[in-house]
């Protein structure tokens, strides 16, 4: 058994593959200046090939894991664009008579060299992502075939050294059980990847006996705790097989009640919603029985692409949500970029702090033309279904009032135009950096409805950036002083009426359920796939036990209190009397 | 009169001075492949010198303008340190056969044009850095002289189309009145420089009328809000003599005042510390008449070096500033580096978000063996005097008592070891990120002192990073969510019998008095410059009418509403009569 670290969860069984690498042998001949042209040629050609391709997978994937993991490749379209990397192909043809095949591998080499050299996380992923464009680049230049996986065989385990964005990419679920990578990290993109697909991932197995890992090797692996088993005993493949098992069975239940109603055995009724940033999401959303959409991130609108999308064009999309939705209730959220989400049509600057910085309704007061498109569109669409609006980042009341002032001029603007729109649509603000909190009284005051987003909570509140390895120990969504957060932001919605939801990735984990019970919340909303797990845990859960556990838990002095606490209710408190 | 921006407050009347360029002529002569080794040379030769150079500007400045700012040299160094940048003069002397001074030139373009080109402020910021070091650079090939500032004639306003931090390094305030630059910014390094010199600063002239900013000119500045008058008449001239002659009989007679009794006229004395960083601030400190150190920032005793400052060194420093103060307290904070402060020797990881990354505490709580060496040099030091110590970035029980495990470690080695030291020396923690805020309670279980840090604390609450220019609006100290933040602190406090001081620079502030008073906090400390005036306030403001303003300040729904609130207060309520 090879202990590694566990990258994307789930059992897999079955034969290992070992890909080969993306190498190949370049041509040494020396061009003259007549030739210069022509190879400048070959390489804008490959360039515009290469972008195509990419722009064609990351518009692929996004179908099948989310717009969110398919902006990885913008980082590689923008090494195309970049005329650095250009200028020093150009560069080595011109200086040194090199065929356009050979300066391109020499300036993939330099660059990937120089950002190595700089020996840090940041730069090393950034030459990962330069290698596989070069890779990519060469290819056409060449003319080589792209390196598939084979399908044609038994599925199989997929053993590699790195993984590259590009390879991940080309991954089908049906065909690789699970993967194992020599290096590789638990947040680099290709594990993200993996999560996304669903495909068990070990990583860094690097000096554990990976020579023993070769094609036709039978292999166990558990990507939960990053454990990895080379030709096992049938005592290990009986256990594994028993888990793995379990786990389809416990998928397949789970489908059996998606068209349940979300009621604790007690009668309280608690909306489950999805959080969705397209069309193509709604769907998996309503087969897992979301009753609605609690945030749609309408920044998925306005990327792939090259200007502002128009307001007709964002009414439409708006429109045929609400439409599908048929009468289930449509909250979307006011564009969220900067931070990590960046357009590449509009210039953010470069900031030291991003996620503290020009973002999200921020820049929608600067830009108010800008937002004042998508309210109207917002608004036109609210006439074909039940849609509310919601404003992200709000940290002060002066954001509300201003915020409303030009929701006000849409309104104003439209009743002018004669162009229906829900005269009584919903405002609301998400509760997600910590001043939303201690004003949330002054805040009821203005709106119809929060929503919290405890994904920006706990990363402000304990001043912890999610994404940062070094302290991922301390990002603790269950802290007792997230756990306060919420009672206070629950407590003064309830004093001024005002509706109140949580849509972080917190509410999608099922050991919080007591939480949002206890607090008597209206509604929680999540991805689709963590819908149907909270849903099961809700059908045995009675609110009465929760709210007696509520208290207890403000008491905790640490997050391991808060959490052992929530498991030792779940274990004692199931009124099917199932063990959890 | 000129509209422009004032960068650093104060009124300046004099002649002009236009600062002359760097700019050199380069001999052009080609060198041999035997004279490498010998332009190699001088090269190195050349870094050695300027890396001397800058040490010693450095050095200097930190004595004149306090560790802080006197950082921003370490940003040349790492340049001249970097081996990207001395690869490419090697490639260009080797490749080109170009003497040493032209390869530096070359260098030096070829960098700056590459961070121009990508086109943001940052790199920007980049490339004024490797211009300048570069220069410096260019300077010791060429044997050319410094370009200094007239110091025999009279005082002058200088004028500079761009001011280099090099330049303004040298800059004198007792010959140079004020300076006037076409480019630069609010947040640029001359900028921070200029206000820590005390010499007003107008910044952004560029396109308007600057063809008349000449040598000999005669001009009114006001640093304050940015208006400039060339040649103005005899009118604007008298106004600005008189501003000028109140603003320096201010000055004079906060003086007066430094040995009083820092008590309301209803009798409660609040103790105004003194924030610094090494023993020469202390003295200025004292001479204000400060009451002891309530933040003392061990960090730049870890700056300017190759290794980290051993034990017996660091227990030098806080013994001498121990017995310096002769009893009155020395709250010494444990290391505070990351986020924007870094060592030479101590590699931390490129973080996307530094601010909410791995710092102060975080990185103590992972090198016990440097923690245990500082809480072992501050336990030694509290034999000499009243010492106090102090965690910051503290967002957890977990990591008090993790901190508090590191100190009984010291303890019972100094013990073993019979060394003396204070059996009762009181551990406080700063509170600074909003979950502390919200566990206050719990956290004054476990400690004897809190200390609110209002910088950070903002910052993580409202999620604005003060030094991002574009969201610099939105940085408001008195929103209402951090008044309340406040209150919740003191009362946690209060009600567990532990002491509350505020060090961040809000307690500096003459408008927040009323709030200090309101609360009831036993300490604030603040830079040495604002003591005085803080304290001519508080003789005369009545604890009494402050504690009236509290309820009223809680209630506000908006910075503006409290900021206005204060001004209210600041005119109605002043015992001596006295209008403010």
């Amino acid at each position: 058994m090879i202990q590694a670290v566990g990258a994307s969860a789930g059992v897999a069984i079955g034969k290992g593959f070992v890909l080969p690498n993306w190498e190949w042998e370049l041509p040494e001949q020396r061009i003259g200046v007549a030739d210069f042209a022509r190879e400048f040629e070959r390489v804008y050609e490959g360039i515009r090939t290469s972008k195509q391709e990419i722009e064609l997978i990351r518009d692929e994937l996004k179908d099948v894991v989310g717009a969110d993991e398919s902006t990885i490749f913008d980082a590689h379209l923008a090494i195309l664009d970049d005329p650095v990397f250009m200028n020093e192909i150009e560069g080595i043809i011109q200086r040194q008579y090199k065929a356009a095949e050979v300066a391109v591998k020499e300036a993939i080499d330099h660059f990937v060299t120089m950002f190595d050299l700089l020996d840090d996380d940041y730069m090393k992923e950034r030459a990962l992502d330069i290698k596989d464009v070069g890779n990519r680049l060469l290819k056409h230049l060449l003319g080589a075939p792209e390196i598939t996986l084979p399908s044609d065989t038994q599925p199989f385990i997929l053993i590699a050294k790195e993984l590259s964005p590009s390879q991940a990419a080309h991954l089908n679920p049906n065909h690789v059980l699970g993967i194992v990578t020599l290096g590789g990290s638990l947040t680099s993109h290709s594990a993200i990847m993996a999560r996304a697909l669903g495909i068990p991932l070990i990583v860094g197995v690097e000096g554990k006996l990976e020579e023993q890992l070769q094609t036709g090797q039978l292999i166990v692996m558990d990507g939960t705790d990053g454990k990895l088993y080379i030709d096992p005993d049938e005592e290990v493949i009986k256990r594994y097989s028993e888990l793995q098992r379990v786990q389809n069975e416990q998928k397949h239940a789970l489908h059996l009640i998606a068209g349940h109603k979300p009621e604790t055995p007690d009668g309280k009724t608690l909306k489950l919603g999805a959080n969705i940033s397209s069309y193509k999401e709604l769907e998996i959303a309503l087969s897992s029985g979301a009753q609605g959409v609690g945030l749609f991130r309408t920044e998925f609108l306005y990327m792939d692409r090259s200007r502002f999308p128009k307001e007709e064009e964002q009414f439409e999309v708006y429109r045929d949500v609400a439409v599908r939705l048929d009468g289930a209730p449509l909250t979307i959220r006011t564009l969220d970029i900067g931070g990590d989400k960046q357009l590449d049509y509009f210039e953010l600057p470069e900031e030291d702090n991003p996620f503290l910085g020009f973002r999200a309704i921020r820049i929608s007061l600067e830009r108010t033309d800008l937002f004042k498109t998508q309210l109207r569109a917002i608004l036109r669409a609210s006439h074909y279904g039940t849609v509310k609006v919601m404003y992200p980042l709000i940290s002060s009341v002066d954001e509300v009032r201003a915020a409303n002032a030009v929701m006000n001029e849409a309104k104003r603007e439209l009743e002018r135009e004669g162009k229906p729109f829900d005269k009584n649509l919903k405002i609301g603000v998400m509760i997600e950096v910590p001043a939303a909190v201690m004003i949330a009284d002054l805040l009821a005051q203005e709106v119809d409805f929060f929503s919290i987003g405890t994904n920006d909570l706990v990363q402000f509140t304990l001043a912890v950036d999610r994404m940062n390895e070094s302290i991922a120990h301390l990002y603790e969504p269950y802290h007792p002083s997230i756990i306060r957060m919420l009672k206070a932001t629950v407590d003064a919605a309830k004093r001024h009426g005002t509706t109140v939801g949580v849509c972080g990735e917190l509410a999608g984990d099922v050991k919080a359920l007591p939480l949002w019970l206890g607090l008597d919340v209206d509604e929680i909303s999540m991805s689709a796939h963590s819908i149907l797990p909270v849903k099961e845990r809700l059908l045995r859960t009675k609110q009465s036990d929760s709210r007696q556990l509520l208290p207890q838990l403000l008491e905790c002095a640490t997050s391991a209190d808060i959490v052992a606490e929530l498991m030792r209710f779940m274990a004692n408190h199931d009124s099917t009397g199932k063990a959890s």
